[in-house]
């Protein structure tokens, strides 16, 4: 690569973090590619860290040392996420959400990949620190939140899915019992997918009285996996406290009503933001 | 916010513009942003647009007038596409990919969110300038290179379900023929996720006849919506000619053997690069 100045080497160097969270990239890195000094390149950094940790976009982490570098950790402030998550609510206090059964539409909301990727900054913040190997979701409306959530903190995806597919290869096929209807269902995880040992993250966009993630927590089981974590989106509050499954988890929002006489919605800043 | 000075606003500026693909930004937006002339703005502009033109990161689009601002089209050029797609066939030939039946087990590569994010934005590029409001696929591996590419194009997804879903709401279901098996499946969308006369890309991680995808392009039709396009990751080559249900479609890579006796895989780069 040919000479850059500071200004053109602000702004590769901005997306070059930006695109990959997490990795420690050596300060060398930078230096062979724009042909500077090292010394440039931790002035560059010194500004671009300013910006980042200024404007809310997450830590830029400098490691001394033969095997340092500097580390790009997407994090999203307090109120920054207080602020995404009102609007969220007010989307889904519409009332026209209301289908029969007292579900709620949200798939518009889970289809827009710019909300998902701030939905994944936040769960990947609430979970800073935490040691995790891999995120997992089970199919379908998770996916998204899954992988925003797997992409800033770099890291892959485990997809459990319903049933045994043959493009999965061996799987192990658990049941579970759905806390909410207590109907049974099955799912199913490739023996390849998950490493003995991993730490998993289990994201889901929806939780009521948690049946589908206690079904993931068990798998984890049968793999020797443990769970670091489970973060969902939108948990329902309409769940008697000795009905829910699963009680350590991080919620951003939680539905307190779902009222389809009336037509009323009621969404309020989930557990993430109370403790 | 503050004042920012030139390096500063470069690193801002490069966040701002890499997270809004696609949107129209006044240059009033960030000469308020910072508290700077537009002349400035517009110097900062031309060097982002320089670093980003000249790193292969895509377009950065000035118009000019009233209604005028800067818009940044992410592009991957060419040469840059094509040695990510020759990594991954590469990595799709590794033998122990071979499943019962000659299948392919891509899961682990589907997980990883930075491949599917490069995938998306070769997709993006190759259907650069056609006009499209909505990215749909069918549940379920289809979905992070769905999202994506939807990301890159700055639109939102539509998701087909293989089953009527009571979160849904009403929906439209079809019955379509898997093309290399014959059998017979059901699709189904939710009336109120696509607008009548959308435009819509269908992308998908894997197609072999092409029934899935036609499946999709029949409920297009349900919904008086037109195709823009399709995209696949992965096209299967072992099909006869007259066997495939659709010819008008973008792939990134080729199987043109799955050989489960001698254990023998071969991934070639799509037709995207030989059109």
């Amino acid at each position: 690569m040919k000479k850059l100045k500071r200004s053109q080497r602000l702004v590769d160097m901005t997306q070059f973090l930006l695109e990959k969270p997490h990795d420690l990239l050596p300060l060398s890195t930078f230096a062979e590619r724009y042909g500077a000094a090292k010394s440039s390149v931790s002035e560059d950094l010194a500004i671009i860290k300013e910006v980042f940790e200024g404007e809310g976009m997450g830590e830029l982490q400098t490691l001394a040392g033969a095997a340092g570098g500097v580390r790009y950790i997407p994090r999203m402030p307090m109120d920054m996420a207080l602020a995404f998550v009102n609007r969220l609510c007010g989307q889904l206090e519409q009332s026209d959400r209301i289908l029969p059964g007292g579900y709620l539409y949200m798939s518009d909301l889970l289809g827009l990949p710019s909300l998902m990727e701030q939905a994944g900054k936040i769960i990947a913040t609430a979970f800073y620190g935490v040691e995790i190997d891999v995120v997992m979701t089970v199919e379908t409306k998770g996916i998204p939140l899954a992988y925003a959530t797997a992409a800033q903190l770099g890291l892959p995806v485990v997809l459990v899915r319903r049933d045994h597919q043959v493009t999965e290869g061996s799987a192990v096929s658990i049941n579970y019992v759905s806390g909410s209807h207590k109907s049974i269902h099955t799912m199913s995880l490739s023996r390849r997918a998950l490493r003995e040992k991993s730490r998993v993250l289990i994201v889901d966009d929806f939780m009521k009285a948690g049946g589908t993630v206690r079904g993931m927590v068990d798998l984890l089981g049968e793999f020797n996996a443990e769970v670091a974590g489970v973060g969902v989106l939108v948990e329902s509050g309409a769940v008697e406290k000795e009905e829910r499954l699963l009680h350590d988890y991080v919620s951003l929002v939680k539905l307190t009503e779902v009222d389809s006489k009336v037509r009323r919605i009621s969404a309020h800043p989930g557990n993430y933001f109370s403790s």
